[in-house]
């Protein structure tokens, strides 16, 4: 694999699991394909045998679950740079979610389980990578699990707008988010009406919202609003 | 390192991570020193270098962090067969909470970053086993964040009860949770007044509380109870 190949895996598949250690996927070059998905379309349904790590190139996705009773429960909402599907990590696992195309095209990056293993097996590397990115994931989720009793429901929102932006990121941001409102409000864990007042409220710390398209006119001052009752204080974007 | 040693290491620390592959940690039994904490005593603090992975081998840990505001969050609690402080997983990292003893003393067996690095690297086995329980983990905070919308304070109660019966237990089953009430509400997400409530609630099924005993005299109807609002239903615990 020479080196122009190693670069284009890294450039045209740009992910926090790839870009660490380009050179270990090389090999693996022709078996890394990305796959387009239209909107609404189902990328992968709850029970599935994970057949694949799906790395996500753009777009957005919606990952949820049914409850016996019926109610339909948002477990995450991926975009750029995020994964899903990781029970592909290990034989014989099911997915525990189905995931669903939200807005527009989305372009993922699935890595079968099979190529995933083998490589977790050579190269501790890759190991120590994969383990850093799950445990981000958790202490996301029990991040997001003490916000349910320490935010309003107005800083839950400001929070997930804040995740949005880039790390360290300044200033004023655009932010489109192509997800139906009852969605989001079901992964922030509120009503859609507490969504509603909830951007309303934002409004007072500079951001406004028109259509999807979402403005937050100072990041800092979003910040200070937020992430003053957090126990993080602004650490998880670091 | 003779089998005696090997079985002497998984007989006295017994544990999830140290059961599936006990060889492994033969060589390091020698650095390998079970810890008595008394109660209230602090184990490690938030913001510490994690220089080490917890096991707890007997007894219960309170996990918490603070907001700048003021506000005290329990992040976890700890009992048997538990492990906290991951952070000891990754170069230059710091642990994301404080641990308490609550209760009586507790065992834990710390397991030195140097160690677990060491290891990790040598062995892709034990790197499968970490990840699938750090796995399990953001599995378990993620199924947390659906039951603060799908269940029930009563239920959600119920659910951690569940948790702490063995996997497919059956019958009657007596807990004890040396736990103050508000600190479990807190890490329920729910007031000490709603905690009471839902206690009273669980009576209809079959829960009793006399002190910090919690008699389940029926796991079964508990589970019809509570796993039929769950899209895990009941699947968490094989």
């Amino acid at each position: 694999m020479n080196r122009l190949s190693v670069n284009k895996l890294s450039v045209a598949y740009s992910h926090p699991l790839l870009d660490h250690h380009p050179q270990l996927w090389a090999p693996y070059l022709s078996q890394l394909q990305k796959q387009t998905f239209g909107t609404k379309e189902t990328v992968l349904l709850h029970g599935d045998e994970a057949s694949a790590l799906w790395l996500v190139i753009s777009g957005w996705l919606i990952l949820t679950r049914q409850t016996p009773d019926g109610k339909e429960t948002v477990v995450g909402l991926c975009t750029q740079g995020d994964m899903f599907g990781e029970a592909a990590l290990f034989p014989h696992a099911r997915y525990p979610y189905s995931a669903v195309v939200a807005g527009s095209d989305a372009e993922l990056l699935p890595i079968p389980a099979a190529i995933l293993r083998e490589l977790l097996v050579q190269e501790p590397a890759l190991s120590a990578r994969v383990m850093q990115l799950m445990n981000e994931r958790t202490a996301q989720a029990q991040l997001k699990l003490e916000h349910m009793t320490t935010l309003s429901a107005a800083q839950r929102l400001g929070c997930f707008l804040l995740k949005l932006c880039q790390t360290q990121a300044k200033g004023e941001r655009v932010i489109h988010i192509p997800v139906e409102k009852h969605i989001l409000a079901t992964y922030l864990g509120m009503k859609a009406e507490t969504l509603s007042r909830s951007q309303q409220q934002l409004r007072e710390v500079g951001v406004t919202v028109v259509g999807s398209a979402l403005t937050i006119h100072s990041i800092e001052r979003l910040r200070d609003y937020v992430c003053n009752s957090c126990s993080e204080f602004g650490g998880c974007e670091s």
